[in-house]
Protein backbone atom coordinates (compact mmCIF):
# COMPACT_ATOMS: atom_id res chain seq x y z
CA UNK A 1 0.00 0.00 0.00
CA UNK A 2 0.99 3.87 -0.46
CA UNK A 3 1.76 6.01 2.75
CA UNK A 4 -1.27 7.86 2.50
CA UNK A 5 -3.41 4.35 2.81
CA UNK A 6 -0.91 3.41 5.46
CA UNK A 7 -1.64 6.42 7.20
CA UNK A 8 -5.56 6.23 6.80
CA UNK A 9 -5.74 2.61 8.11
CA UNK A 10 -3.84 3.96 11.28
CA UNK A 11 -4.57 7.43 11.51
CA UNK A 12 -1.21 8.44 12.03
CA UNK A 13 -0.21 10.80 10.00
CA UNK A 14 1.82 10.84 6.82
CA UNK A 15 4.48 13.32 8.67
CA UNK A 16 4.57 11.49 11.65
CA UNK A 17 5.38 8.15 9.91
CA UNK A 18 8.09 9.76 8.36
CA UNK A 19 9.45 10.73 11.49
CA UNK A 20 9.11 7.35 12.68
CA UNK A 21 11.10 6.02 9.79
CA UNK A 22 13.69 8.64 10.49
CA UNK A 23 14.14 7.23 14.38
CA UNK A 24 14.57 4.19 12.99
CA UNK A 25 11.04 2.79 14.79
CA UNK A 26 9.84 1.99 11.37
CA UNK A 27 11.18 0.21 8.32
CA UNK A 28 11.30 2.10 5.25
CA UNK A 29 9.09 1.00 3.02
CA UNK A 30 9.95 -1.07 -0.44
CA UNK A 31 10.99 1.70 -2.78
CA UNK A 32 8.27 1.92 -5.84
CA UNK A 33 9.57 5.01 -7.91
CA UNK A 34 12.04 7.26 -6.46
CA UNK A 35 9.63 9.29 -4.63
CA UNK A 36 7.19 6.53 -3.58
CA UNK A 37 7.44 3.18 -1.61
CA UNK A 38 5.26 0.24 -0.56
CA UNK A 39 4.06 -0.44 2.41
CA UNK A 40 2.60 -3.56 4.17
CA UNK A 41 0.68 -5.50 7.19
CA UNK A 42 4.10 -5.60 9.15
CA UNK A 43 3.81 -1.97 8.65
CA UNK A 44 0.18 -1.69 9.78
CA UNK A 45 0.84 -4.09 13.08
CA UNK A 46 4.74 -1.75 13.95
CA UNK A 47 2.71 1.41 13.66
CA UNK A 48 -0.29 0.45 16.03
CA UNK A 49 2.51 -0.83 18.49
CA UNK A 50 4.21 2.41 18.44
CA UNK A 51 1.16 4.38 19.28
CA UNK A 52 -0.19 2.26 21.76
CA UNK A 53 3.51 2.44 23.16
CA UNK A 54 3.52 6.23 23.05
CA UNK A 55 -0.37 7.18 23.81
CA UNK A 56 -0.79 3.93 26.14
CA UNK A 57 2.75 3.31 27.56
CA UNK A 58 3.19 7.05 27.89
CA UNK A 59 7.42 6.35 26.88
CA UNK A 60 9.02 8.92 25.02
CA UNK A 61 10.05 8.47 21.24
CA UNK A 62 13.41 7.50 22.57
CA UNK A 63 12.25 5.08 25.41
CA UNK A 64 10.10 3.53 22.42
CA UNK A 65 13.23 2.98 20.46
CA UNK A 66 15.39 1.40 23.02
CA UNK A 67 12.13 -1.17 23.92
CA UNK A 68 11.43 -2.12 19.34
CA UNK A 69 14.84 -2.42 19.65
CA UNK A 70 15.08 -5.04 22.34
CA UNK A 71 11.95 -6.56 21.33
CA UNK A 72 13.66 -7.14 17.49
CA UNK A 73 16.67 -7.98 19.18
CA UNK A 74 15.01 -10.64 21.81
CA UNK A 75 12.60 -12.64 19.05
CA UNK A 76 15.65 -12.54 16.62
CA UNK A 77 17.69 -14.34 18.89
CA UNK A 78 14.66 -17.42 19.85
CA UNK A 79 15.24 -20.43 18.13
CA UNK A 80 12.85 -21.12 15.58
CA UNK A 81 9.65 -23.11 16.99
CA UNK A 82 9.29 -26.89 15.70
CA UNK A 83 7.21 -28.31 17.35
CA UNK A 84 6.23 -27.54 21.16
CA UNK A 85 8.40 -25.11 22.79
CA UNK A 86 9.33 -27.12 26.00
CA UNK A 87 9.34 -24.85 29.23
CA UNK A 88 12.91 -24.88 29.42
CA UNK A 89 13.18 -22.41 26.42
CA UNK A 90 9.82 -20.63 27.55
CA UNK A 91 11.19 -19.81 30.65
CA UNK A 92 14.51 -18.62 28.85
CA UNK A 93 12.68 -16.57 26.59
CA UNK A 94 11.18 -14.96 29.39
CA UNK A 95 13.78 -14.42 31.67
CA UNK A 96 16.07 -12.84 28.59
CA UNK A 97 12.71 -10.63 27.65
CA UNK A 98 12.22 -9.15 31.03
CA UNK A 99 16.11 -8.13 31.46
CA UNK A 100 16.03 -6.91 28.13
CA UNK A 101 12.67 -5.15 28.60
CA UNK A 102 13.58 -3.24 32.24
CA UNK A 103 16.81 -2.52 30.59
CA UNK A 104 15.22 -0.48 27.63
CA UNK A 105 12.81 1.34 30.07
CA UNK A 106 15.49 2.41 32.14
CA UNK A 107 18.23 3.81 29.56
CA UNK A 108 16.56 7.30 29.75
CA UNK A 109 16.58 6.94 32.66
CA UNK A 110 19.13 9.24 34.85
CA UNK A 111 21.48 6.77 36.68
CA UNK A 112 21.28 7.14 40.68
CA UNK A 113 24.61 8.29 42.31
CA UNK A 114 24.44 6.15 45.59
CA UNK A 115 23.52 2.63 46.57
CA UNK A 116 19.87 2.30 46.34
CA UNK A 117 19.38 1.18 50.39
CA UNK A 118 16.18 2.05 50.57
CA UNK A 119 15.72 -0.44 47.51
CA UNK A 120 17.29 -3.17 48.93
CA UNK A 121 15.97 -3.02 52.36
CA UNK A 122 12.75 -3.19 50.60
CA UNK A 123 13.93 -6.53 49.11
CA UNK A 124 15.19 -7.98 51.89
CA UNK A 125 12.22 -6.96 53.66
CA UNK A 126 10.39 -8.89 51.21
CA UNK A 127 12.41 -11.80 51.15
CA UNK A 128 13.31 -11.33 47.02
CA UNK A 129 16.79 -11.76 45.64
CA UNK A 130 17.48 -9.69 42.57
CA UNK A 131 20.53 -8.66 40.61
CA UNK A 132 21.82 -5.42 42.76
CA UNK A 133 22.51 -4.04 39.22
CA UNK A 134 18.61 -4.38 38.39
CA UNK A 135 17.65 -0.84 36.89
CA UNK A 136 14.32 -1.20 38.45
CA UNK A 137 16.04 -0.91 41.91
CA UNK A 138 17.18 2.56 40.88
CA UNK A 139 13.25 3.05 40.09
CA UNK A 140 11.80 1.82 43.41
CA UNK A 141 15.38 3.98 45.30
CA UNK A 142 13.91 6.98 43.68
CA UNK A 143 10.29 6.28 44.10
CA UNK A 144 10.97 5.54 48.15
CA UNK A 145 13.17 8.88 48.39
CA UNK A 146 10.75 11.46 47.49
CA UNK A 147 8.32 9.03 49.96
CA UNK A 148 11.07 9.86 52.79
CA UNK A 149 11.01 13.70 51.22
CA UNK A 150 7.25 14.26 52.10
CA UNK A 151 7.34 12.60 55.28
CA UNK A 152 5.23 9.38 53.69
CA UNK A 153 7.64 6.57 54.03
CA UNK A 154 5.84 2.75 53.81
CA UNK A 155 5.44 1.25 56.82
CA UNK A 156 6.82 -2.42 56.60
CA UNK A 157 2.83 -3.29 56.46
CA UNK A 158 2.54 -1.24 53.45
CA UNK A 159 5.27 -2.55 52.04
CA UNK A 160 4.38 -6.41 52.34
CA UNK A 161 1.29 -5.59 50.81
CA UNK A 162 2.35 -4.39 47.67
CA UNK A 163 5.00 -6.50 47.29
CA UNK A 164 2.37 -9.21 47.74
CA UNK A 165 0.16 -7.73 45.02
CA UNK A 166 3.41 -7.21 42.51
CA UNK A 167 3.82 -10.79 42.92
CA UNK A 168 0.59 -11.84 42.55
CA UNK A 169 0.48 -9.17 38.95
CA UNK A 170 4.27 -10.88 37.66
CA UNK A 171 2.67 -14.64 38.34
CA UNK A 172 -0.60 -13.69 36.82
CA UNK A 173 1.50 -12.08 34.02
CA UNK A 174 3.60 -15.41 33.72
CA UNK A 175 0.64 -17.71 33.96
CA UNK A 176 -1.22 -15.19 30.89
CA UNK A 177 1.88 -15.53 28.40
CA UNK A 178 0.96 -17.67 25.27
CA UNK A 179 1.97 -20.74 24.96
CA UNK A 180 3.12 -19.83 21.35
CA UNK A 181 6.54 -19.87 20.10
CA UNK A 182 9.36 -18.21 21.94
CA UNK A 183 9.31 -15.32 20.04
CA UNK A 184 5.74 -14.89 20.46
CA UNK A 185 6.26 -15.07 24.17
CA UNK A 186 9.12 -12.60 23.80
CA UNK A 187 6.77 -10.46 21.99
CA UNK A 188 4.21 -10.84 25.20
CA UNK A 189 6.28 -10.06 28.07
CA UNK A 190 8.08 -7.09 26.38
CA UNK A 191 4.89 -5.11 25.46
CA UNK A 192 2.89 -6.43 28.55
CA UNK A 193 5.20 -5.16 30.70
CA UNK A 194 4.78 -2.01 30.03
CA UNK A 195 0.74 -1.79 28.46
CA UNK A 196 -0.02 -3.46 31.59
CA UNK A 197 1.34 -1.12 34.17
CA UNK A 198 -1.68 1.63 33.39
CA UNK A 199 -4.25 -1.16 33.63
CA UNK A 200 -2.56 -1.61 37.16
CA UNK A 201 -2.53 1.83 37.99
CA UNK A 202 -6.42 2.64 36.99
CA UNK A 203 -7.58 -0.49 38.63
CA UNK A 204 -5.98 0.70 41.64
CA UNK A 205 -7.85 4.26 41.74
CA UNK A 206 -10.93 2.39 40.78
CA UNK A 207 -10.17 -0.37 43.50
CA UNK A 208 -9.78 3.07 46.17
CA UNK A 209 -13.01 4.16 44.73
CA UNK A 210 -15.17 0.99 45.21
CA UNK A 211 -13.69 1.32 49.17
CA UNK A 212 -14.69 4.33 49.27
CA UNK A 213 -18.80 2.85 48.17
CA UNK A 214 -18.38 -0.10 50.27
CA UNK A 215 -17.32 2.37 53.40
CA UNK A 216 -20.38 4.46 52.63
CA UNK A 217 -22.93 1.50 52.40
CA UNK A 218 -22.20 0.40 55.72
CA UNK A 219 -22.61 3.55 57.26
CA UNK B 1 14.51 33.08 55.07
CA UNK B 2 15.35 34.88 51.53
CA UNK B 3 14.37 33.01 48.40
CA UNK B 4 17.77 31.98 47.70
CA UNK B 5 18.15 30.35 51.42
CA UNK B 6 14.80 28.56 50.25
CA UNK B 7 16.24 27.70 47.14
CA UNK B 8 19.37 26.34 48.96
CA UNK B 9 17.32 24.17 51.17
CA UNK B 10 15.32 22.21 48.51
CA UNK B 11 17.85 22.41 45.53
CA UNK B 12 15.12 24.47 43.58
CA UNK B 13 16.46 27.26 41.63
CA UNK B 14 15.43 30.66 42.28
CA UNK B 15 14.11 31.14 38.62
CA UNK B 16 11.78 27.61 39.15
CA UNK B 17 10.52 29.00 42.69
CA UNK B 18 9.19 32.24 41.06
CA UNK B 19 7.77 30.42 37.93
CA UNK B 20 5.98 28.05 40.71
CA UNK B 21 4.47 31.21 42.26
CA UNK B 22 3.56 32.42 39.18
CA UNK B 23 1.92 29.43 38.05
CA UNK B 24 -0.32 29.17 41.75
CA UNK B 25 1.75 25.93 42.75
CA UNK B 26 3.36 28.22 45.79
CA UNK B 27 2.32 31.14 47.71
CA UNK B 28 4.28 34.28 47.69
CA UNK B 29 6.43 34.82 50.07
CA UNK B 30 5.66 37.81 53.05
CA UNK B 31 6.84 41.21 51.23
CA UNK B 32 10.02 42.84 53.23
CA UNK B 33 10.65 45.44 50.44
CA UNK B 34 9.81 46.32 47.30
CA UNK B 35 11.86 43.66 45.59
CA UNK B 36 12.11 40.84 48.36
CA UNK B 37 10.13 38.55 50.30
CA UNK B 38 10.43 36.71 53.26
CA UNK B 39 9.28 32.59 53.13
CA UNK B 40 9.25 30.30 56.10
CA UNK B 41 9.34 26.42 56.74
CA UNK B 42 5.97 25.92 55.16
CA UNK B 43 7.36 27.28 51.83
CA UNK B 44 10.21 24.63 52.21
CA UNK B 45 7.41 21.96 52.38
CA UNK B 46 5.33 22.93 49.71
CA UNK B 47 8.41 22.84 47.12
CA UNK B 48 9.38 19.53 48.15
CA UNK B 49 5.89 18.21 47.70
CA UNK B 50 6.05 19.90 44.43
CA UNK B 51 9.18 18.03 43.06
CA UNK B 52 8.25 14.70 44.22
CA UNK B 53 5.24 15.29 42.24
CA UNK B 54 6.89 16.32 39.28
CA UNK B 55 9.63 14.28 39.87
CA UNK B 56 8.33 10.94 41.39
CA UNK B 57 5.02 11.83 40.18
CA UNK B 58 5.67 12.66 36.77
CA UNK B 59 2.97 14.99 36.80
CA UNK B 60 2.92 18.23 34.25
CA UNK B 61 2.90 21.46 36.31
CA UNK B 62 -0.67 21.87 35.26
CA UNK B 63 -1.53 18.66 36.86
CA UNK B 64 0.30 19.45 40.39
CA UNK B 65 -2.04 22.74 40.43
CA UNK B 66 -4.88 20.81 40.39
CA UNK B 67 -3.79 18.47 42.49
CA UNK B 68 -2.69 20.72 45.11
CA UNK B 69 -5.82 23.08 44.24
CA UNK B 70 -7.38 19.82 45.69
CA UNK B 71 -5.60 19.16 48.35
CA UNK B 72 -5.74 22.72 49.77
CA UNK B 73 -9.50 22.43 49.22
CA UNK B 74 -10.55 19.45 50.99
CA UNK B 75 -7.87 20.25 53.87
CA UNK B 76 -9.94 23.61 54.65
CA UNK B 77 -13.60 21.92 53.57
CA UNK B 78 -12.24 19.03 57.45
CA UNK B 79 -13.89 20.11 60.30
CA UNK B 80 -10.62 20.81 63.24
CA UNK B 81 -9.97 18.18 64.87
CA UNK B 82 -11.47 18.29 68.54
CA UNK B 83 -10.58 15.28 70.34
CA UNK B 84 -10.19 11.88 68.46
CA UNK B 85 -11.17 11.93 64.73
CA UNK B 86 -14.02 9.45 64.43
CA UNK B 87 -13.93 6.75 62.21
CA UNK B 88 -17.23 8.16 60.00
CA UNK B 89 -15.28 11.28 59.91
CA UNK B 90 -12.31 9.10 59.07
CA UNK B 91 -14.33 7.42 56.31
CA UNK B 92 -15.64 11.20 55.28
CA UNK B 93 -12.52 12.66 54.66
CA UNK B 94 -11.10 9.37 52.35
CA UNK B 95 -14.50 9.49 50.68
CA UNK B 96 -14.35 12.98 49.85
CA UNK B 97 -10.39 13.06 49.18
CA UNK B 98 -10.48 10.04 47.00
CA UNK B 99 -12.81 11.35 44.57
CA UNK B 100 -10.93 14.88 44.37
CA UNK B 101 -7.65 13.41 43.95
CA UNK B 102 -8.42 11.44 40.98
CA UNK B 103 -10.54 14.12 39.15
CA UNK B 104 -7.31 16.53 39.40
CA UNK B 105 -5.45 13.65 38.04
CA UNK B 106 -7.84 13.79 35.25
CA UNK B 107 -8.59 17.05 34.72
CA UNK B 108 -6.11 17.24 31.77
CA UNK B 109 -6.58 13.81 29.89
CA UNK B 110 -8.88 13.93 26.77
CA UNK B 111 -12.87 12.87 27.30
CA UNK B 112 -13.26 9.65 25.91
CA UNK B 113 -16.05 10.27 23.66
CA UNK B 114 -17.99 6.81 23.53
CA UNK B 115 -18.90 4.55 26.66
CA UNK B 116 -16.33 2.91 28.24
CA UNK B 117 -17.64 -0.61 27.55
CA UNK B 118 -14.65 -2.58 28.26
CA UNK B 119 -13.78 -1.07 31.61
CA UNK B 120 -17.07 -1.38 32.23
CA UNK B 121 -17.38 -5.22 31.25
CA UNK B 122 -14.21 -5.69 33.22
CA UNK B 123 -15.73 -3.77 36.68
CA UNK B 124 -19.19 -6.59 36.30
CA UNK B 125 -16.60 -9.24 35.70
CA UNK B 126 -15.10 -7.79 39.19
CA UNK B 127 -18.11 -7.39 40.96
CA UNK B 128 -17.37 -3.84 41.56
CA UNK B 129 -19.56 -1.05 41.82
CA UNK B 130 -17.84 2.66 40.42
CA UNK B 131 -19.75 5.84 39.58
CA UNK B 132 -19.92 5.60 35.67
CA UNK B 133 -18.84 8.53 35.85
CA UNK B 134 -15.26 8.07 37.16
CA UNK B 135 -12.38 9.06 35.77
CA UNK B 136 -10.83 6.18 36.47
CA UNK B 137 -13.08 4.46 34.52
CA UNK B 138 -12.02 6.85 31.08
CA UNK B 139 -8.38 5.42 32.35
CA UNK B 140 -8.86 2.01 32.42
CA UNK B 141 -10.80 1.75 29.01
CA UNK B 142 -8.09 3.45 27.39
CA UNK B 143 -5.41 1.49 28.57
CA UNK B 144 -7.87 -1.81 27.58
CA UNK B 145 -8.60 -0.19 23.96
CA UNK B 146 -4.68 -0.21 23.57
CA UNK B 147 -4.39 -3.74 24.46
CA UNK B 148 -7.32 -4.61 22.23
CA UNK B 149 -5.17 -2.53 19.29
CA UNK B 150 -2.00 -4.90 19.48
CA UNK B 151 -4.05 -8.28 20.17
CA UNK B 152 -3.14 -8.45 24.16
CA UNK B 153 -6.14 -8.05 26.12
CA UNK B 154 -6.38 -9.73 29.28
CA UNK B 155 -8.07 -13.14 29.85
CA UNK B 156 -10.45 -12.87 32.42
CA UNK B 157 -8.47 -14.87 34.96
CA UNK B 158 -5.66 -12.07 34.40
CA UNK B 159 -8.13 -9.36 34.92
CA UNK B 160 -9.17 -10.82 38.32
CA UNK B 161 -5.42 -11.15 39.47
CA UNK B 162 -5.13 -7.77 38.49
CA UNK B 163 -7.97 -6.27 40.43
CA UNK B 164 -7.21 -8.76 43.52
CA UNK B 165 -3.62 -7.12 43.83
CA UNK B 166 -5.13 -3.47 42.87
CA UNK B 167 -7.66 -4.41 45.79
CA UNK B 168 -5.21 -5.79 47.85
CA UNK B 169 -3.19 -1.89 47.52
CA UNK B 170 -6.05 0.20 48.26
CA UNK B 171 -6.72 -2.16 51.31
CA UNK B 172 -3.35 -1.28 52.74
CA UNK B 173 -3.25 2.16 51.33
CA UNK B 174 -6.61 2.15 53.67
CA UNK B 175 -5.31 0.44 56.88
CA UNK B 176 -1.88 3.04 56.66
CA UNK B 177 -4.10 6.07 56.23
CA UNK B 178 -2.68 7.69 60.11
CA UNK B 179 -5.04 8.05 62.75
CA UNK B 180 -4.58 11.96 62.62
CA UNK B 181 -6.55 14.72 62.11
CA UNK B 182 -9.21 14.90 58.85
CA UNK B 183 -6.97 17.26 57.57
CA UNK B 184 -3.91 14.80 58.08
CA UNK B 185 -5.44 12.02 56.49
CA UNK B 186 -6.50 14.40 53.14
CA UNK B 187 -3.01 14.84 52.98
CA UNK B 188 -2.22 11.77 52.70
CA UNK B 189 -5.14 9.98 50.86
CA UNK B 190 -4.16 12.95 48.26
CA UNK B 191 -0.48 12.20 47.87
CA UNK B 192 -0.18 8.91 48.63
CA UNK B 193 -2.61 7.90 45.73
CA UNK B 194 0.37 9.47 43.15
CA UNK B 195 3.31 8.93 45.19
CA UNK B 196 2.40 5.46 45.85
CA UNK B 197 2.21 4.64 42.00
CA UNK B 198 5.46 4.65 41.13
CA UNK B 199 6.27 2.08 44.22
CA UNK B 200 3.74 -0.64 43.03
CA UNK B 201 5.19 0.02 39.40
CA UNK B 202 8.92 -0.43 40.69
CA UNK B 203 7.81 -3.63 42.15
CA UNK B 204 5.74 -5.04 39.98
CA UNK B 205 9.00 -5.30 37.68
CA UNK B 206 11.31 -6.43 40.31
CA UNK B 207 8.46 -8.99 41.07
CA UNK B 208 8.97 -10.55 37.18
CA UNK B 209 13.08 -10.23 38.41
CA UNK B 210 11.89 -12.57 41.20
CA UNK B 211 9.79 -14.87 39.30
CA UNK B 212 12.25 -14.97 36.57
CA UNK B 213 15.38 -15.94 39.34
CA UNK B 214 13.39 -18.39 40.98
CA UNK B 215 12.37 -20.55 37.56
CA UNK B 216 16.52 -20.38 36.91
CA UNK B 217 17.13 -21.84 40.48
CA UNK B 218 14.63 -24.39 39.32
CA UNK B 219 16.15 -25.49 36.15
Amino acid sequence: MKISELSRRTGVTVATIKYYIREGLLPAGTPVTVTTADYDAAHVDRLRLIRALVDIGQLSITTVGELLAALDREEAAQPTANGRTTNKARAAAVRSAVTATHDALAAGAPPISAAPERALAAMAALGWTVDPKSSALGQLETALAGLDAVLLPPSEATLRAYGGAALAVAEADSAGTPAGSPAEIVRHTVIGTVLYEPVLIALRRLAQEELVGRSRSQR
